[in-house]
């Protein structure tokens, strides 16, 4: 199961730990922050996290924990244009 | 199994019961109140909870039980802006 | 198994078992009434129930089942207002 | 598990067996008939029902299996003033 | 658990194979045809089919595989004014 | 278990692959094209597939996997006067 | 259950890994890029990543991790004519 698990794309989410992070939900929301934990359903913690709404800042968060099945797809990584 | 379960955002996120939260839920409605209790499902029990919809407070509750898949995050914390 | 269910919100929801509650639906209903059975999906039965649509009374029911999936959230306790 | 399943609102569903139920579903859609049959999931059989749409009767069945992931509640009993 | 299966509504469909079958989707669709297979979801086999979109048929099939969570209920039988 | 997937209609289905099948989504899509894969969830492999939108082709796929639970129905067969 | 997992057009996908596809998502959105991973619930790690929405490219990614319960498709191979 381990195994398994190890080769989910999911698993490589897990390497994004404690990086500046980009959470798209299916509602037109966003929210940028530092990843701190995720699971395998992308539950997800940020922490000093904006939320971008219609791509407009609408409001900050200390520590914010996102439910995964409201995610649309994470983007990860030093390349972060917005 | 309880292993893995301590890794999960949801997990840390029991850290904060008897905190002041901010649950937003999919629908425009978010409650504020202290969190006596949360489970992996983010079913999430609020106590003197006020609900806001559309930004504005609409209801008090002495205690209500939300159901976790109606959940987009849960806020935790000291920076409690709103 | 059962132990890990103890410390879930849904158990505290036995609690409340024959006591007046108030279950808001994910639609724009509520039914106020004396439940008499609750499980872990929130599949709630009400009996003298009262169903108000937009706020306002819009039947009654003798006994009710109500599908847990389509709970929002479930108002318990002394203090209702409504 | 069975001692579990004794105690949820779906098992008190089955003493509702082989009487007069309305069935309301998610859409605003609404069936009156006998009951034959109900399972856990909340998939129900009824006979000789009656549809109705918006409040009026639209059609009849004389058997028909609902799919319970589409039901909203189901009232039982004595009480049936519709 | 067998057991517990054969007193499923679900079960009981299985009895209507081979019979005529009226099958309504939840968006506005129904098929009405041979049923030659059904399944515990309610994934369905009909076999020369005819598609109903708004009461009027819209098309025919010779075999189609209708899967299950689209499924609103399937009226069996008899009966079958359509 | 084998033996209850073996009942299913969704192992009926197996018995088209490589073989022209029309896909239809629960989104106003359908593809037509030889189906090469199928599983359990009509998870699907089409090759050569066309794309129709509102009825009229919009694209083409040399191969294209579609996820089972946007599938409405597959139609099979002999008969395909589409 | 390995065994039954080769048969599936999800383990069909696994052959695409670090091919150029298009993931089509159910809301208006394309992701066109080298899907580096994926797993049996569709979900998607694409690098060099270009979204397009309503067909026109309206961002671009590093790395994205897409949640597989958004997946209507995904597109592979040779014939990429978008």
């Amino acid at each position: 199961m381990a195994q398994q698990q190890s080769k989910r794309p999911l698993t490589s989410l897990q390497k994004a730990v404690n990086k500046e992070v980009l959470v798209r939900l299916k509602m037109d929301l966003e929210y940028k922050g530092k990843m701190t934990n995720v699971d395998p359903y992308m539950n997800v913690i940020l922490v000093d996290a904006t939320e971008f709404s219609g791509g407009n800042p609408s409001a900050t968060y200390g520590k914010v924990v996102i439910r995964g099945n409201n995610v649309l797809f994470i983007k990860i990584s030093s390349d972060f244009p917005m």
